[in-house]
């Protein structure tokens, strides 16, 4: 096979379109952490003003997952909404409003997306208003008005995504699906569930009955804990008789160690987390699990670099017949290492090598697991109420003595 | 401090005047493994023609580095060698030609420098013709077709980097004297020395006593491994009374199991690494302890992505008085953190616990150490000997069995 | 506190009077795997033949555990009925005969306890019958020949243990019971329960019901992993509302990474656990968390040596208003370290430092976690069927191959 | 090969008899780390007043010792100069004498040594008062003091080991050959030499000089790098042209991690040493290497517990012609567990299984490696000055703040 990125189109076929058809979807990879890494994210709000400040660099990067396979490109308009983009001394809604960071998403996804077989989804998540208590009519506002820009803006279609709570995800797509659009949904959860313990497969069918035609699970969790969570969704969407798409795009981090909350609750997050990155060896497995399992829409999140996207399409082409674009810069399970100066390395070009590797750390004086935070905080607690202006001194002194006094527990 | 990524000015102050005046100077990361990562570099060859294919993406990894606070970009020639394009199948030297791929280099290094405080530095380094045998006219031949270009295009200073052998690299030093511009020479040795044994005291003497003005480590080992290696090039030299600037440039891998020829032999080099990266705290503290050692030119190899070299800019804003650009997006010792939705998180807001903190692997069934390849093959072995045509099956062949057989030692 | 290894009385209080009282019981360690260390257990068969062939390596390692403060001495009669004793080639049953075994054992443990304020139990364990599929009179025609030996030799309390199905471990209870002596029964499952499924509170209440007045678990895993299901059993028997005295007695090696069929479907079993072997502080930590839960029979399985007991008694002195007999050669939390000869040694002598020590393997090249053979063969595959003779070339063939298949997957 | 135990002789060949002719002697394990789990001995003081206090403790460890192959069984006399049994408040000296514990020492090993092939050694280790600044003169005396008692016991022959410095471990040879009596000596030193950096090689040469016939190493570190250290030693006495018979009792514990000191600065010694533990087949390689290295005297030090000596002597007898009697409850490599119950147990029961299984350590939260103590306190120090009071409260605090503090740096 050689790379040809597959067909392009002039007529894009929609995402229920390929779906529908059994077609393979491959998702995009992770913004955030991928451009807090090149220097235009800052960690701890986590917010999408790059695309209005530096649209060059989200450009390339919606290019280079392009190229390695992805078929949808995310608007990156994570964290988006006006309440996040004030928060705790946050300047952006102020300096630049949410509106112009919608809009320049926007724009700069759908003009990669033309240079390939992508389509662009425009996308929300969810909202301090809701972790603050707001009700329902509040926090749907919240969600219309970056969906005004979407519908605007005229994306091919919407994911509700990176939900904590089944209750806001369900608003969120009931706000999204007023557009008419084919609507996705996933949460952010592991196989316990949300964070009121409703169940994985009772997540999938509130999402469906909330009106999303793909759902599944984003973030927080590692491949293989997203692939048990979307196994117990599979599951209870059967036994409601429900039929929907299912949607996976899990970290690039290996988590076992992690409790419901993911891994925002491990101490390496999130400036630590290197030696938990995937390998693109990993990433093989996983879609290949991932397919097995009836998965069609299969992409990643936080930590999945271009890399690691076009493992997934490496491993699936054959099923989809092509390889992406990237491939030209990569042999097939590292077959391109033939072209090695050194022979002991050429001898690695092969499957049986890499796929049977067991990575050594390089860190000996370092555990294998972490014990993640566990602060029993949850909504309602006041430690969780969003506040427009920045966090004291004081408000720090207070939470790292709880720190302390937690960790010798 | 406010980021203001150092005096832009109109003329720049060359790499010796810097050096001399006593100021530090951060060099840029690594191009390939980045480059690889992103989609644009084949690991296997590992050569340069993204500089003529995917000029977007060169520029865009130059203008990270460069907002992370790079004082030096290298142009993108690494491996841009005529014998190395046309190694084993490789089709750049005749589809593209060296000569493009360097000057394709070059513009794209000085389009970008102009938009900071950057100098442009061209760069040769090991190649094919000397580990073949060929003899010093031969290879300094090679040397000077790249330097030519440099010429051309005017860079700032030459930089001998990536380099086994010490004979060879006081002969890529003396044909880029010719030039008159300042040379710089970094080997990828660690503290056993060169690959025929001469120690780093001696390598240095004989990289000074060559022409350079600048010398040290790039590659091959990790940030600790290399400063060791300087110490015994800073002895080596203050024992022969000679006078140079020091520099270091370390992989972004923890590689505290590598032998003499350095990661290379890994296990997992170079597609399993992950485990392996270094966190920015690590580079924390490579910052302050190659400054306390007293080299003034500071950056990295393979592995180091532009947030690895904003550490260094951060660590060392005392000294300079001033931070990158990037640190716009980067709290100093994560107090970003601050701004963090959940109260754990913004706990970790400060910079002991991130300095302390001794992060998991997330791999519980993998070792923390490798036992590298030790081939015992050297200069002189058939299979060391470069072919233009590519590694044929039966060759391959050969060598899976010579490493299961090995592997089972 | 001196130690003085409790009331030396001349009438001792039973098991029940004392549990009853609400004093704590402490239990003794493992015979199998210590004696299989000293060179007098066979690794494999497990029989305890030992009793008649070197009384006097029983007759010390009962002694230690008593020195240690153990309150109970269990007959060596593990494995020591009669079809067990002729199993895949054993010589025991034909040469020595199970008559003998166990009434040695019965004298060397009645020996050693007159020496301190020990009991002795006798005790049985899981048959191969069973397994085999013998009916209830048959497997309990077994039990019954043992009984008949302690019965005679006027044993203090009997105890059923080891037993992976409560059907069975029922039989052996109700068997005990026929003798009138108090009957603790203890089984070797975790939290998911015995091999048919049945939970750990369903089996409490059945061997409650069955006539044990003492219920538990011993063997097959790690403290942490058997207090929680000792928990389960608590809550089970609490549901029932049914009333009876909790004991734990788990193993000595760290087993998180052990599914249904505990430690012995771990790789490392039964001749590399070292690396899993706990520390005296890990006992502490046990011996308080078993108290904290309201078990008051508290002592080891295999792995725990004499010093894990002392561990136990010294936790639990406070309680007890005394310390073991052992403790004369042993500070509280190493404070006899402060005559050590090394100052770095002296400042180890207390607490906080053994307290929050993380230990390290000295293992490299060796990960933290195993992956357990999972065979899926259960009671009735024919594999598990008992046979007389030996296993033969042919039959280890077969099962080498089905371990390299197992183990690719 | 049916275990035999070698020939049971009546008039037993001397040590240098049979080394001379070129057989292998089984030296025997550790006393002071097997008693002490075993409840007889005081980790602090290691004095070894059970001679008196617990003879059959002692007792039963020498035959288990003996009955694992050991040709050697040491009195039980480690640390037992009066010097030290005096030393920061212990009591032995003043309550038991030093005498009646030497005493007691050679009557137990000699009464043992009759029930097989075994000979018995007085040995003679450092002492507090060389560290302490005491004169040749007066180090000699002490010596001497433990020799008149060997002497009149009729030991077989003497051996001084577990010394950090050759000028006290040479003392002690020259006076230990006043009795005419073979000498062996053994220095608890690693490839770095001793405290004062004499090195291996120069050690035994000097070792040699004062009269010793066997020289090695014991203690302190694991057996590889134990054997390096042999190594170096055997290259010393050749390039000096001496001869001696080469002996090695190392560690049972994995120490890569060591500084020059030993295992005495890990953090884990003496109470969280079990993950470190070596298994049998890890003995079978030292064993076998040894044998390659031209080692004849081949046994254990600390953590060597029996059936750590059997693998020795298994690993051995293709060269010896016999097996120890122990193997009578030990199948060759593991081959018993063709009797167990379960079948992927039975699986195990073959060499290649054990020989390249890489053993977990069940504990994910603990680091590979240690940071070793490195305190720089040498001979001469205050604060290593021995003391006959004990250690005080005041003393002890200094210590733990000094502890703290390093720990940070």
């Amino acid at each position: 096979m050689t790379p040809v990125g597959g067909t392009s189109q002039s007529a894009k076929k929609g995402i229920l379109e390929r779906l529908d058809a059994g077609e393979i979807v491959i998702g995009d990879g992770g913004f955030v952490i991928a451009l807090e890494k090149r220097g235009y994210v800052k960690a701890g709000p986590w917010t999408p003003e790059a695309t209005v400040e530096h649209p060059e660099a989200v450009r390339q990067l919606h290019r280079e997952f392009l190229r390695a396979g992805s078929n949808v490109l995310q608007t990156f308009t994570f964290y988006a909404s006006d309440d996040k983009l004030e928060n705790r001394g946050n300047y952006v809604a102020e300096k630049i409003s949410g509106q112009r960071v919608n809009e320049a998403a926007c724009d700069i996804a759908k003009e990669v997306a033309q240079e390939g077989d992508a389509l662009v989804a425009g996308g929300v998540s969810q909202t301090p208003s809701y972790l603050s208590g707001k009700n329902e009519a509040e926090v749907k506002t919240i969600f219309r008005k970056q969906l005004d820009v979407f519908v605007k803006k005229n994306v091919d279609f919407l994911i509700a995504e990176y939900f904590e709570h089944v209750e806001e995800a369900s608003w969120a797509v009931e706000a999204l699906k007023e557009s008419g659009k084919p609507v996705a949904a996933t949460m952010c959860i592991g196989p316990e569930g949300d964070m009121h313990g409703v169940s994985p497969g009772e997540c999938a069918v509130r999402l469906v009955k909330a009106g999303a035609s793909i759902v599944g699970v984003n973030c927080h969790f590692d491949p293989n804990t997203c692939l048990r969570t979307m196994k117990l969704m599979k599951e209870g969407l059967e036994a409601a008789k429900l039929k929907a798409h299912l949607m996976s795009q899990p970290l690039a981090f290996h988590t076992p160690d992690c409790g419901k909350q993911g891994f925002i609750d491990l101490p390496e997050f999130p400036f630590a987390l290197e030696p938990r990155i995937v390998s693109r060896w990993d990433v093989h497995k996983y879609a290949r699990e991932a397919y097995n399992l009836g998965i069609r829409y299969i992409g990643g999140c936080c930590g999945f670099e271009p890399y690691h996207i076009r493992a997934i399409a490496e491993e699936l082409a054959p099923e989809r017949g092509f390889l992406p674009q990237a491939s030209e810069k990569h042999g097939n399970w590292g077959n391109a290492l033939s072209m090695h100066t050194k022979p002991w390395v050429r001898a690695r070009a092969r499957k049986e090598y890499w796929e049977n590797l067991l990575p050594a750390s390089g860190r000996p004086y370092c555990p294998s697991l972490s014990k993640p935070d566990d602060w029993g905080v949850a909504k309602g607690a006041a430690e969780l109420i969003q506040q427009k202006e920045a966090t004291s001194e004081q408000q720090l002194k207070e939470l790292f003595e709880k720190q302390k006094f937690k960790s010798n527990k």
